[in-house]
């Protein structure tokens, strides 16, 4: 088999408020370091590089709000890795508009290479496996189809939208019957006991020129309006910067609903390899969490504690006969919540956001 | 009834350390303003002026550690009370040299005024029961009796010692039967069902001369020592420095151990004005909670929060689904502990103290 050429493209187009008062406008979640010493978006970047098995990495295109572009520089050049291109959206327009713009830009660096889209804030535990993977789809990818990486359900989850497999296409690639969106407990539950469902992690990998075939099929407006950003982007230093007002006319949507739901190139291959999204604090816990079902980071001194996350960037903290509670301290702002109660920290969001507290966002 | 004037002396040497981080060396809990807007050595001076029934209160001496005697001169300065001397303790000695000290201090002030002796860090909520019990200890008092001020028991807590009542003296003043070390609970139940005893406040009224001539019977030693370091005190500008070598020479006790278990001139008025020591942070909550149980001042947004005290010096604290929490922000330390395990902040303390962080104590 020829090797492979895989250009990644790191999609660092989210806000992850869900991860405040450590995730804000300016440092969102894929720009803090969570699960190691080092950023979401290195460890990113870090697992898409070298040769693998069939393929190689190429250097990286990265989307990104244009805010962030000097921090991802940074963070990336801090490893050593110069992006081929950092992409910047001047609004942010959801996943599909990102994946067009991208493939415009795979493209134009080399033609015959595969592109993987991939967030820039996802945690995948192991690092070989997630290698596997990508070999696993590259005959899926080569034949024309557009992979995605479906994670192996391991719990009935409600808050991941799920994969339903179809017919083997090749020994490890399937055809998507169907994306199903975030079901109910009861539903999740039956998906689980099926085996015929994945996690739908957002990872995908394709030729552009598939990619961009369809969308062209599917969401041409997407396309067109993107087509004409990219023309009128502004390229200086390895930054593209996408112009604001053709940008901003794109419709905003998910890569999901604009082309995965609608073509019938879906296929997907299964991804058992330590993935989480981190999309909150419990998530993060659960990663981390040592045998006393602690897990923390910074200056913390914990007695009589019990099944708590306490993070803090600097200031000391104590904690005494808690349980089930995440302590996080980030930059002038403190979070006490109840571990099963953490998804309303988008509340505390929009309180800040109604008094207009822009320092704390 | 001629009026009497009664000498206050506040007695600020508490550390305090039960209300760490908000109690550090620098700033110990009378230093800090924790029920009010004023801090418990401004509430105490408030309290401790002006004219009632039978008496009057002359300007107060302050006994406090050498390293507090700015802030505290400027904390009453803000109120306008200017303090007949202040004396500072190089060393901590306990209650019983700070008080032969003071006494002798208030007979240089006025041979025939009484001295009432009262802590720094006290809340007393209801301030006109305070001068009603002032009143009705004045005829014990200027009979030569020492006068402690015996709070009216309503639970049968563990962490105060008691003052069990004897025969009656006068129509308000009872002789002391007995002081009773802190108990276990069943015996605190024993106490509160009896309706005999009531807990000790540490706050005491009496002619400094009957103090005095108790002491150089009872504990001859710190008197004896006191009189040397009170002689060796430098004195300038309102301020009374302790000599510190014959003052660390003395021995370190309660005024309870050394004198008021010991002589036959102790009584007891019953004191019924909302007392509390405010002797940790579940205290503090107690007497500050609102109807859904909480207490909080500062940056705080409490979502689905119950019986929980929640207090920040300056940095936003959200709190989500919690309950039965002390969550404590002051100076760079953070504490997040369980209600009913407050007291192990101690511990908290220790930790810190071992580390030699001295910027956290």
């Amino acid at each position: 088999m020829t090797e492979i050429n895989i250009i990644p493209v790191i999609m660092s187009g989210g806000a992850g408020t869900r991860l405040w008062p450590a995730s804000r406008q300016a440092t969102p979640k894929q720009l803090l370091p969570l699960i190691s010493e080092q950023t979401m978006i290195q460890e990113t970047a870090k697992r898409l590089r070298g040769a693998w098995d069939g393929f190689s990495f190429g250097v990286p295109v990265i989307v990104c709000n244009t805010s962030h572009a000097a921090s991802i520089t940074k963070q990336l050049g801090g490893l050593g890795i110069k992006p081929g291109t950092i992409i910047t959206e001047p609004v942010p327009r959801n996943t599909a508009p990102c994946a067009a713009i991208a493939a415009l830009a795979v493209q134009a660096q080399d033609p015959d290479a595969l592109m993987l889209l991939a967030p820039a804030d996802h945690h995948i535990n192991n690092k070989p496996a997630f290698a596997q993977v990508v070999t696993a789809g590259l005959a899926a990818a080569e034949a024309g189809y557009l992979v995605t990486f479906g994670i192996t359900a391991e719990t009935p989850e409600t808050g991941y939208g799920y994969i339903q497999k179809g017919a083997a296409l090749d020994d490890h690639a399937f055809k998507v019957a169907a994306f199903k969106e975030k079901p109910r407990k009861e539903i999740a539950e039956e998906y689980i006991t099926s085996g015929a469902y994945f996690w739908n992690a957002g990872i995908f990998m394709c030729k552009p020129s598939v990619l961009l075939a369809e969308m062209k099929k599917h969401c041409p407006d997407i396309l067109a309006t993107c087509e004409i950003a990219y023309s009128a982007s502004a390229k200086q230093g390895g930054i593209l910067s996408l112009d604001e007002k053709s940008f901003a006319a794109c419709p905003a949507d998910s890569i999901d609903y604009a082309v995965m739901e609608r073509t019938d190139k879906a296929a997907v291959v299964e991804a058992n390899m330590g993935w989480s999204d981190i999309g909150s604090w419990s998530a993060l816990w659960e990663r981390t969490k040592d045998e006393s079902g602690n897990a923390h980071n910074g200056d913390v001194h914990t007695i009589d504690t019990t099944n708590s996350l306490i993070h803090t960037d600097g200031p000391f903290v104590a904690t005494i006969g808690i349980d089930n509670l995440a302590v996080i301290v980030h930059q002038g702002a403190i979070l006490v919540a109840n571990m099963d109660k953490v998804q309303d920290v988008k509340k505390v969001v929009d309180f800040l956001k109604a008094r207009g507290d822009t320092a704390k966002l």
